[in-house]
């Protein structure tokens, strides 16, 4: 579907053992130093024709967050604190710069674009991004949350807007979402992908309580036998070819997945496509994540993660993207809000990587 | 010795009410919304003789780091991974802007000052705050680290500077340190003020392999029975008058303290004096944060804790000072780099306070 190159690691050693000659002891700046380097690693990717050199600085150029809004059909069952009116509600609260992501994108210096994925009430505004994908999917405990073609749709649609900023001078993109029910989506795409029960992927989202938690679950663990031929899986990821793990994805997409999430996923591999940074952040970008990354494991290389939750099924998820997140604030609300909170992380990456003096030059003794 | 308020808890309603009716879920920004109360009880407090309202903006002004130097008599055993000279090239690498610390002040505006706070080898230089106690303490192993007069000054002296900054329009101040040797140091007060053995307070440092673990373990071991006389707690500081504490701690300080260390707990009481929020960073000003909560409680109030070390003394330093740092990378390198780091977290906690909308403004529907 993309074209998308591993990072290039011709130049690994050279970048680590510039990172082992700054005035610190070895590895004493923990996942920054990480962080450095990956973010080293993918320059030396994107310039792998022309002549990379671990002396070039760094840079973060135009860091731009994506929110996705869409609704979700199966928010009629109540599982969520609020009602799919409230989608609307925020996206606006989005385009007026009351919203938190609109305060932490503000003190960080990042750009935030808002797109309608598919929200239920659409919305006429100058600044919002018009690529919706339907007023809301289906209810998918009952039925297939969307159509193979829209998924496709909204992959290319994601990608096509992922790229649009990449071509205006962004190499880092952050990912956020808003959508009344999305975490129910979320949890039955990991569900699916990883081969789990709902009960060890559903959480209490934004705050439900145990009543509601329980019917979610139950309507979760519903949806993944109604929709069991096509999620079923005869074999493992792979074992399966290219194409038949292709196809298995974007039946997960369909059947339980949301406008927001499609979208998502296409954005991420459009991203990862140019070989720009991908800032991964809650529980339901991390599902998208999940979904890119098997579509094409390459993804990876591009991606940070930025916030680790309490929910149990999000840190099932990193463990199996093998993520390590910059921060754990106890954040649950979504919106991008851990990627806009982690960038200034990057930027302190850059920065040692690029200005801090070696032990040769401050002239500070090595042990040997 | 200091005259520190607590916090005023007169406005804590109402301050979490305007928190609580910003467009998120009830507690959905973790602690970010406890730092945002937390910031806002502080100046409700420094203005309780005026009239404060929650509607009033926050702000930090000029946030300031200040860097302790000094060197230690125990270094010469070899505990550390480097010898003392390094901790002269290390403060000359602060003073031309080569270090990490520099890179993420640089990167998250905030000011960097360095002192002297005793040295081995001392330094011209027209930026560094020439406030030396001596040239390194004695070696504690063998005797007292300093004497109790040298506390005493170094605790004027740390207050001294840290006023200076406050008066110069600083409303927040983090803490960082270098010194070859310190964590020994930190180790040994920590094993003091909370009764401990010294297995349970040493770590590796910034390195250090077993055979050096173990010999730093013996040797701390070695010296709180030597000092065991002043530093044996008859009774826990709960039962102590407040003289009786105080004499205690202060004795800890001569007998196993370090130069940069006592300055750092003369320059909390005194920001906490002047109701200033100050920054806690790493194993070494965590372990100046204890004594300098045990001479006066009411200083924890004013405390941000900025990184939680992968070190099980630091674990356990937290957990007495009721503790939960807002970031865990993995840091070892002290300099206050993971204060530097936090301050766009307490820009953030800021920033949604004053400028989020709340749900009647915005228009969003809230659960009732």
């Amino acid at each position: 579907m993309f074209a998308i190159k591993p990072i290039n690691q011709d130049f690994a050693e050279q970048i680590q053992s510039k990172i082992e000659q700054k005035t610190k002891p070895l590895g004493a700046l923990g996942l920054l130093e990480t962080l450095a380097k990956q973010i080293a690693l993918i320059k030396s990717s994107r310039e792998q024709d022309k002549v990379f050199s671990v002396d070039d600085k760094l840079a973060i150029k135009q860091p731009t967050l994506l929110i996705f809004a869409a609704d979700h059909g199966i928010a009629e069952e109540g599982v969520s604190i609020a009602s799919s009116a409230v989608t609307q509600q925020m996206v606006l609260n989005f385009l007026n710069g009351g919203a938190a992501i609109n305060c932490f994108c503000r003190t960080n210096n990042m750009a935030l674009r808002v797109i309608d994925a598919g929200i239920l009430m659409p919305l006429e505004h100058p600044n919002l991004i018009q690529q919706s994908l339907g007023q809301s999917t289906q209810n998918f405990s009952q039925q297939a949350a969307m159509s193979l073609a829209q998924v496709e749709q909204g992959i290319a649609l994601g990608a096509q807007v992922a790229q649009q900023q990449i071509a205006n001078g962004s190499n880092l993109l952050a990912f956020g979402e808003m959508g009344i029910g999305n975490t129910s989506s979320a949890a039955a795409i990991m569900a699916a992908v990883l081969n789990l029960k709902a009960e060890q992927c559903v959480g209490a989202g934004t705050g439900i309580d145990q009543t509601a938690l329980k019917k979610k679950t139950r309507l979760i663990q519903q949806a993944l036998e109604l929709h069991q031929e096509k999620l079923h899986q005869e074999k493992p990821y792979q074992e399966k070819s290219n194409q038949e793990r292709l196809n298995h994805l974007l039946n997960i997409l369909a059947c339980v997945g949301g406008y927001e999430v499609v979208q998502l996923v296409g954005a991420m591999l459009g991203a990862a496509e140019k070989q720009c940074m991908i800032l991964i952040d809650g529980f339901i970008v991390t599902a998208a994540a999940l979904v890119a990354v098997k579509i094409n494991p390459n993804v990876r290389d591009y991606m940070v993660f930025c916030h680790q939750s309490n929910e149990q099924g999000h840190q099932l998820m990193l463990q199996a993207l093998k993520a390590k997140p910059l921060l754990s604030l106890g954040l649950r609300l979504g919106e991008g809000t851990g990627a806009a909170l982690a960038l200034p992380l990057i930027d302190a990456a850059v920065s040692f990587y690029n200005d801090m003096a070696s032990f040769e030059a401050a002239g500070v003794e090595v042990e040997v």
